[in-house]
Order: C-alpha cells, then structure tokens, then sequence
C-alpha cells in the first residue's frame, strides 16, 4: 500500500554503487541542458529568470519521491510556461508581485487537483482530450509562443493575446527594431536551428560516437548562451539597447506557503485545471514511451500524485506550474538514467547553479533565450497531422482544426475546451447512431448476415436487426426509432428478433427502450424477441422485470429462432388478457 | 422538401368529413380538460391564469402546422412550469411586468433553440438526458410542485426555492392557515384523488362504457372547479379570507413582438436552453409512444421546429413556454383525434373561453387550482425506479440519485445539470475501459476463447488479445496501458495479434495508439499483427500511413494468424535498418 504511493520505496530497495553512477552521469548532462531552458521558460511564462531555476529544484525532487516514472525528467515546458502567462495575465500585469503569486498558485491549484485526481483514480478525464485536440493545441501552441518571442529577438515591445493581436503588435513597432539586438538574435536562431540540424553529423564526422554526438549537440544552447554572453560584454551591447537579463537574486529559493486567496482561486480554478490536465495527458505519453522502451511499466493514477507532488513543491518555492517535459526526458534518458533519482541529482546540480552561477548570467542577452525558445517549439509545429487527419477521418480532422484556430485566435484556454467540446460532440453524434443491420440467413447455413450485401433468405413476417453496439443512454432513442420506423414498413409482420451478438452491455435507458419496443409493438400486434444475448448482459435482465414481460422469447441462437418463427406465421398476436396480466396494457 | 417541413401539406391533403368530426369531437374533451389545467399552470409558473389560456391558443395553431405527430397536444405542462418560475423568478419578482416580460422572454428563447436545433438536425444532444436522469428529475419536480402549491391548500404565504426552503417558510407560516380555504383545499384534493382512482369503475359500475367512463372522469376538475366557484359565491368565503383567481382581462391575448434584451438574453439563456431539452425529451416520447400504437411515426428533427414554432407562437401572445404534454395527449388520443387539426380545433376552444367564461373564473378559489396542480403531479413521482434501477445497475442508480438530490436541494436548473454531468461521467469512465480478453484456440476448432472462461491452447511467444470495443480516443490511452502491460509481463513474447472482429470503427486517436504500440513493441522486439479486421475499418487504416509501418502482418483470420505465428517462435525480431527504412527508429 504505501509502496504504491511511495514508488521510491520500491526501486530505492535495488539501488547500487553502479546504478548510482548512471544517474549522476545523466543528472550532469539535464543539468547542463535545462539552465538556459529554466531561464527561457520562465521568460516565456513572463516571470523573472530565476523562477525557471527554482522551479527546476525542489519539484524534481518530490517527481523522485512520488513518480513511477524511471527517467521522466520534470520542471518547466513550453506549453504550460504559455498557458501560465496566459492565466496570470489576466489577473495582474507582468513583473508585479501579483502576477508571481497567481503563477504560485497556478502551481498550488494544479498540484492539489492533481493528487485529487490521482486518489480519486480519476486519470481518465485526460482522456477527453483526444490525440487531434492535443496535436492541434500544441501545434498551435508552438504558433503562439514562437511569435511571443520575436519581439526578443527584434528587440521591440510588443503585446497581444492572441495570434492576430500579436502579430499587429509586432507590426505596429516593426520601426523600433534595435539592429544590435537583432544581430545577436538573428546568428543565435540560425547557429541553433543548425546545431539541431548539423551539428551531430559533423560530430560523428569527426570520429565521436554518435551517442556522445548527439549529447553534445543538446549543449548546443549552453555554447550560444555563453556566447552571446561574451559578446554583449566585450561590444558593451547593453550601452546600445539590447536587453539582457539583469541581475538574478543568487541563492535557494525562498520556502513560502502559497497565500489563501479565495478571489485568485476562483479566477484561476478553471485555466488551473486546463494547466493540469494537459501537463499529465503530455508527460504521460512521454513516461510512457520511454518506459515501453525497456518493458517497464508506469502507474498512470499515481503519475497524477506524482506531478502533483511537484507541483505543490513548486508551489511552496516560488516557483510555477511544473510537468514532464519530452525534450529532456528523452535525454536523461539517453544519458543513462536508470532510476528516478537522476532528477533528483539533477535537482542538486540547478541548486548549485542557483548558488553559484547567477552572477555569470547578468549579461545574458534576451533574444538568445528568445532564440532557444524558438527553436525549441518550432518543432511541436505539426504539419503533417492535418493532412493525415483529412485523409483519415473527417470527424478528427474537425476537431483538429477547430482547437488551432481556437487557440490561435481566442487563447490557448478557450483552445482546450473548445477541442474537448467538439471532441466530444462528434463522439456523442456518432455514438447515438450505432451500425445495425437486417439480417437474413445464408442458405444451407446458420450463418446470418446483413440483407444489403449478402444474398440471404428473409421471412416475410419475421423481421431480424443486429445491432453492433452495445445499449445505452446515447443510443437508446435511436434504437426505438430505427425498430418501429423498421416495423412501420411492414404491415405483415408478426415477429422482431434483436440479434444481440454484438451487444456487450444494456444501461438502464437501453432497458427502458427495449421495454418501451416491447410495450410498443404489443401495441400493434408483433412479438418482440431476443437472440444470442451474451451472458452477463442476461444476467442483468434477470435482475430487472423485463423478461416477465417480453411478448416473445429469448432465444440462444439466431439459427433457433429463425427456425422456430418460421412456422408461426398465422398466430394471432398475444390475446389481450395476456397482455394485461403481464402489466403491458 | 417543403412537405418536410409543413407536415400539414401532408395529412391535409387527405383531409375530409369524416376525419374533421372525430378532430371536433376530441377537440372539445381536451378543452375542457385544458381550461382548469391552463389556468392552475400558470398560476404555477407565477403568472396571471390568464396567461395560461394564451399559451394554450396560438402554440396549438403553430404545432398543427409544423408537427409531426397525429395526436401530440401542446400547452402549458407542470415541469416547464415550474422550470419558468425558478427561471424567471431569478430574474423578478412575481406579478411584476418583469416577471411575465422574463416568461416570455424564455418562451422567444426556447423556441429559437429548439428551430435552431431542428434545422441543424442536432435532436441527438437530447440524448446526453438518460431515462434515470428525466425519471429523476420528474420526480424531484413532482414533489418540488406539489409542496409549492400547499401554501395555497393552506392559504397562507410562503416561497422557497429549494425544497429544504419551502419546508421551513411553510413552517414558520403553518400557525396563518386559513380555515376556510383549508375547508375548500383538503376536499378537493379528496375528491381529485377519488376523481383519478375511484370514479371511472363507478360509472362503468353505472353503465357507461369504459372508454365514456374514462373520459367523463377526466373531466372531474372541472366539477370541482364549478363546485368550489359556487361555494364561494353561496358562502361569500372572499370575504373570510379566501383567495380567488380574479379579475382575468376578457379577449383574445394581444400579440406583441417580445423586447429585444441582451442583458435577460444573458440572463435566461441557460434555464431557456434547459426548458428545451426537457420539454423536448418529455413530448417526443410522449409523442412516440402515441405514434407507434397506431403505427404512425413522427420525425424528432421535424418536432424540435414544431415545438419551436409553438414556443414562438407563445412568446408572440403574451404566453409563457410550452411542450407536449403526456395527460392531455393521451385524452386526445383515446377522444380520437386523427390530425393536427384537433389541436387548432382546441386552441379555437379556448380562445372561446378566453371571449366568454373568464367572468365565470372571477370566484375560482385557488386552492382548488392548487388541488387539481397537486393531484396531477403526484402522480408524477415514481418510488419504482430507484429500486429498480438499485437491482439491475449502480451507475444509473447514481445518476438517478445525483438528479433528485440536486433538484430538491439545489433547484431545477442545477438538478438538470447535475443529472447530465453524472451521466456522462459515468459513460465515460466506462467507455474507457472497455472489456477486452486474452484469447486462446478451442482444441480441434478454428474458434478462439477467453483464456479466462475456456480451456484453450497457447503459445509462450504469442499472445492474442480480442479488444469488444471500437477504439476511439476515450480509450485509446487504455489501449495503450493495457497492451503493453501485457508485454511487461511476457518477456519471452515476441508476436502479439489484435483480434478485432468486435472493433467496428478505429478513430485518428486509436489509430495513433496502435501506431504507438507499434512502435513501443519494435522497440522491445514484439512483433504487431491484426486479425480479423473488418472490411470499413480495414479501409480506413489502407488510407493511413500505419499499414506500410506495421512490423507483422494483417490477417484475414485468427485461425492464421495462429497457425502461421506457432512456428515462428525462433526468429529475431525485425533488424534495425528495416525498421528504419520504416520510420519507426
């Protein structure tokens, strides 16, 4: 029991001298790779650098304490840094001390619904994002953030929420461009699209193995910040307008316990929420994947208290919303983690940089965190998706569409729900109109197909429909339309069988309808059957009164029941008493 | 095309003497039914009386054009009643020109959305209402009503909106009661009751014939209606206290165009979107159940315009929603009504009352008005169902549970919400964990069981599972989960068969978790193969990349699958540059 809670409990057990060394290995190399990020993103988040740093400590260390995952690496990601400055944006302007408190309590409302969902083993409300909605979300997400951080890069200010909104912003001061700042952004994004694109190669090029290459090149980022860092030093580029990050307060992050504000909570409950569950539905899939990579295994239900674990320790450090972030999972994981505690290391090594680094950082221009930025998101850019969406699925590509221009033009909350709601709309249409067919039976067999594309021999008085779904609610209504609209037709007939193969479950509004069918067809003088009815949808039945007052039977097979209607075609239907000692009319 | 949408061009057509006598003839049964009944609704719905009578006018006239059932009769009922009252009262104070201004306002809403609704063909959203949730909520609003309407039994004030409120204000009044109206209010509920179960075996007793009987025991509030009025004038009961209809203005209901208000369109678009559904719901299968004993169908598109032709018709008359309603329909049914034309004959009848009797209705008592409110909704109240619904699912119990607690604690606007959240909920949660089984082949047969239930043969490398659900992204993540624990737990695995004879449809989300688990299984050396797959969904993936990235193969049937897998126990899982030449490294 507590193991399941505390997975640390488990792998802690096993832990050695050599699984010890993988994991520093690995925690050394995220390290490394996450200090320029941390900063960026938090820019992004439009809080102060040294945010990213804190919340980059103590929630890896709680993810290692409660997580399943193995090499899930969490802090702050791109995403979540755009739906945070989305939300505390609407509650306080940036660089106030408001707005560092609604991003804490982003953190506290996302930690504490997380661990509630997770107790509550309510995991699979992520799934009402589908994978079109979360595809479309993120492309459009990578959209937003990338034009975010132009005015970075052109050294410009510009606002706007939405896409059209930032995009005339940047117009509108276009004219303002500092040429020094844009001759450090502009070399930055085109060295670091290249360190993405060509800088492995020529490491293996050059005899490294393509493992180390590949390590190598994620410190791509570390070599431009370094840099620029030089350069803005050695020009004196500050004199010349370019912006750099300014002095960062050195030292641990402050513990604080989040403030009780009922107003803030109720202003951001719902983009809290948003936050939360697309941060799980991303770092699962992530976990997920690098787990099936060596057959291990994650607890999705107790992912959601590890998240919320980090969470709330974001929380209490100042820091803001917090997930597993793909990019960096995938290199702890390449580097050699071998147990959660490679996070936790790499919690050790952010800390020492908080302590020791800061001051080097002074002179770190914005517009290469913009460039790292924008590199990094260009590739959640998925063109691809729609057009295999087109061809696949008109429905999917619906909502796909509907979410990115959602996003783009009303924010990245009304872009979640918007999916979700269309999502789920297209599934309920579909869902109230289930595949059924007449079916008939194939000569000189027990086999019964449908009618419309087999040749088969039918009854005139006998009428047989499958229905290949299971009944309920949705489709209840359906189902009475489609059989009396079916029964309509025919003036002759005496008989329906429900063939009901391919029915795995009937709620209660299913039972309602068959029952309201029954009552009905009674009504205008026809039978109402059942064939091949699985045998825990049977048990139910029993346990209701419908069975005592089916006209007909329930017969095993179709092939019985064929057999045994077809010689009943001159019976008169039920007699009225009959029918009233059964309570039918 | 036009006949689609102006049923009457149909039934019109075939329109003559004989049909119109039996119209006529149910015609003047259900209006004077309906003139009690109008004016105790609306007195529910906190209106005048009078407004009751204007509902019952025009929204007949526009139901017989658009409808499309034979024998549906439209009007006030007590649910939207009340459902009018918690709205508008949110809004105004009763007896305020606000007040009705608001109840028209819902009336112009209402139908707007249920037209909307209609041409959009969106009728399936009434589906997210499950029989457990309607049943519930009726119930709720049965007892909510009748404990409403005692104050008026009592003759005393009381209000409340919630029921644990309406307890405690007739409470705190009880010591107010009126002595004279109670001696009006408590036999005329006696006599209503004995009205409903004891007068129509009585007259049969006395030689009507049982359908006479019925129908002359439906008109027994209007008896009590006539003896109150004259207990009143005889015993000058006003002058002690007693409270009367009124003055009602004498004439036909004025037509006005309802004000166009954002801020009460703002206001009551919710309760006006929930008055919809439920008035829908209820009259369609009002209307079905009709239909079908005559076999005659109605089409559920074309109703949401009829009634949303009605409820615009009301709001045009200074009337207040209306639906379908079951008492009035069924009278008008068993009185023989054969067209829409019997509901314009009504509304031509009440528009008579309106001219002529309302002088008449100066001495009502509405105590009496209360009586025939209780007496009706009562009946309303189902203590069946929960206990029917406890034995044969706890899911919809819970859904039928959360509807009534809502109601009665919370309001009819919540208790809706309350009710369709829960159910879609619990939907959910199971739809994301569909029923799947490892299967194995039935000694010297071709068929394949659930290792579970059958003694069955496998094999230690393959691994066959048969998923009973189309895959769709609500589980596509368990899937996911599923699948590759299975894996985890089988390391000398090396092929695994998804036997889909029960997937009638893969979505883009289940196909990208097929993708994955594609992936995910190349990683650790498994195999994937389909089998069985069906012709539509085989299709679908032939239009998708996943065919040509697939490692193992698609299999017509899982007997060859099987057959051809148990020898392949020995070989390597697929070399890496095949799999890149697949894209899958």
């Amino acid at each position: 029991m507590l193991q399941r809670y505390l997975p640390i409990l488990e792998w802690g057990r096993s832990y050695n001298r050599e699984v010890l060394a993988s994991d520093l290995m690995a925690a050394v190399i995220v390290t490394i790779m996450l200090i320029p990020q941390s900063l960026a993103y938090a820019m992004l988040a439009g809080l102060p650098p040294v945010v990213g740093l804190y919340a980059s400590i103590l929630p890896l260390v709680a993810y290692a304490l409660f997580g399943t995952s193995r090499t899930l690496a969490v802090g702050p990601v791109a995403v979540i840094s755009l739906m945070t400055a989305s939300a505390a944006g609407a509650v306080a302007a940036p660089g106030t001390p408001a707005y560092a408190e609604a991003a804490v309590m982003l953190a506290a409302l996302s930690g504490v619904m997380l661990v509630v969902l997770g107790l509550l083993r309510l995991g699979f409300l992520a799934n009402l994002l589908s994978h079109p909605v979360i595809s479309g979300f993120i492309s459009a997400s990578g959209v937003l953030i990338a034009t975010s951080q132009l005015k970075h890069i052109l050294g410009i200010k510009a606002g706007g929420e939405t896409w059209p909104e930032m995009l005339a912003a940047l117009g509108r001061a276009l004219g303002d461009t500092n040429p020094y700042t844009l001759a450090i952004g502009v070399p930055g994004l085109a060295f670091l699209f290249w360190v993405r694109k060509g800088l492995k190669p020529l490491l293996e090029r050059l005899g490294l193995s393509p493992r180390a290459a590949d390590m190598s090149a994620k410190a791509g980022p570390v070599l431009a910040v370094a840099v620029s860092i030089l350069a803005v030093i050695g020009f004196g580029l500050e004199a010349r307008g370019v912006a750099v990050v300014g002095a960062i307060p050195q030292g641990l992050p402050p513990l604080a316990l989040p403030s009780f504000d009922p107003g803030l909570i109720a202003a951001l409950w719902v983009p809290a929420l948003l936050i939360s569950v697309i941060g799980f539905v991303e770092s699962v899939s992530v976990a997920q994947t690098l787990a099936a990579k060596r057959r291990q295994r994650i607890a999705p239900d107790q992912e959601l208290i590890g998240l919320g674990a980090a969470n709330l320790a974001a929380a209490l450090s100042g820091g803001y919303p917090v997930t597993g972030g793909f990019a960096r999972s995938v290199v702890n994981f390449d580097a050699g983690a071998q147990t959660p505690a490679a996070g936790a290391f790499t919690a050790v090594g952010i800390a020492l940089a908080s302590l020791l680094l800061t001051p080097l950082l002074f002179h770190l221009p914005n517009a290469t965190l913009a460039a790292t930025i924008i590199v990094a998101v260009l590739s959640l850019v998925d063109l691809k998706t729609p057009r295999l969406l087109w061809a696949y699925s008109k429905a999917d590509f619906a909502a796909h569409a509907a979410t990115i221009a959602v996003t783009l033009l009303a924010g990245v909350e009304l872009g979640v729900i918007a999916g979700v709601v269309v999502g789920l709309l297209l599934y309920l249409w579909r869902a109230s109109r289930p595949h059924a067919a007449i079916v008939g039976r194939v000569p000189g067999t027990e086999h019964f197909r449908n009618v419309a594309r087999h040749k088969v021999i039918t009854l005139p008085h006998v009428l047989t429909i499958r229905v290949d779904e299971s009944l309920t609610y949705l489709n209840a209504r359906w189902l009475e339309e489609y059989v009396l609209e079916q029964v309509a037709e025919r003036p002759q007939l005496r008989h329906l069988v429900l063939m009901a193969s391919a029915v795995n479950a009937i709620d209660a509004s299913g039972l309602e309808s068959l029952e309201a069918i029954n009552h009905r067809l009674a009504d205008s003088g026809v039978r109402l059957h059942l064939s091949e009815v699985k045998a825990p949808v049977m048990d139910g039945l029993k346990r209701s009164p419908f069975l005592d007052q089916l006209t007909g039977k329930v017969f095993l097979s179709q092939d019985q029941a064929f057999a045994e209607l077809a010689d009943d075609d001159g019976a008169p239907p039920p007699a009225a008493d009959v029918l009233e000692a059964r309570g039918l009319i």
